[in-house]
């Protein structure tokens, strides 16, 4: 491959294939390189060091289990029903991806603990989508909160059991869903207003 | 030390320092042995398997750090106070230990993805003391649940993030108590009754 025509879509897809095969520890610039078939000073030039690459792997990651979430955050349905369908979409994407692509999900969940600044935009963008459907539920007089993002970040916190990866070997278990469900009644009865 | 008598507890108390100098993959049975001066044939007659050992540890472990909270299941506090406490105590003893003994904690979390069968029994036994206070709650009007029991794990589940092993290493994040706090209010609100 002639080295001006890379781009960093192409590298990221040759690091996730590289990362699928040999793993996050074993897995170097120079692997990446070799596999793109050019010098890894052509990496180098997208991703300054391996960390940067494995944590652009990691928000590539991130991007796709959460891609059909902004959607559902501004879909035509009462507050309420548009938060459990959220947080459901939410669990069953990470669920899925676990699932489908365990050896990436296992390189997943070690560039979790490394990247956290990465991982923690992730999570305040997700808590800005929750907060969004909470107060178009407050506007509607459904839900009450004083503090919003306080209330949507309890929210998402309340739910890690379904979404963070520590809990991915909780995930194949039966009754998981109805779980979640238990815990979106109680979490929805908590927002709606008092009459 | 005689065969005669040795106890249970001196076998686990050696475990347990065995474990936290060696780690639970290099601890063997012969090597608890050794320290308690007895055979390894005595000490198979109190643990059949090098796993029943593990699994009476992470048991014991389990039993401590749960300790204060039957006592706080029957306090003289309107539910929802009790609640709140027994919450907040179950999260500060996990934290405490996990701080405060770090090699056993490591050692117990190993336990933990070994031993399902005994922390399931202790997982239930916690709902069964959520649902004692939820049901007190029902009792004095305060609190609306129609099925106490998934509410109770409802609200476990809802509190994982400061309490479940996994999640240890967040628990000397700043604001992980206020972040509790939240939860805790969105949970009471869920559960509290509507006039």
């Amino acid at each position: 491959m002639a080295d001006t025509t890379l781009t960093s879509g192409q590298i990221l897809e040759a690091a996730e294939d590289v990362l699928r095969r040999f793993g996050p520890a074993k897995t170097t610039v120079v692997d990446v390189a070799r596999v793109l078939g050019v010098s890894h000073g052509s990496v180098y030039r997208h991703f300054p060091s391996k960390a940067a690459l494995r944590e652009a792997v990691a928000e590539r990651w991130l991007e796709r289990a959460h891609a059909p979430l902004p959607a559902l955050t501004s879909a035509d349905l009462p507050a309420s029903q548009r938060l459990r369908a959220w947080l459901t979409t939410l669990a069953a994407e990470k669920r899925t991806k676990a699932l489908e692509d365990p050896e990436l999900f296992a390189t997943y969940m070690v560039l979790v603990r490394e990247s956290s600044a990465v991982v923690a935009e992730h999570v305040e963008d997700l808590i800005r989508q929750i907060a969004l459907i909470i107060e178009d539920g407050v506007a509607d007089g459904d839900f009450a909160a004083t503090d919003v993002h306080r209330t949507a970040r309890a929210v998402l916190q309340a739910t890690a059991r379904w979404h963070d990866p520590v809990h991915a070997p909780d995930w194949v278990e039966p009754g998981v869903a109805d779980a979640l469900e238990a815990v979106c009644d109680l979490v929805l009865d908590g927002l709606r207003v008092r009459n």
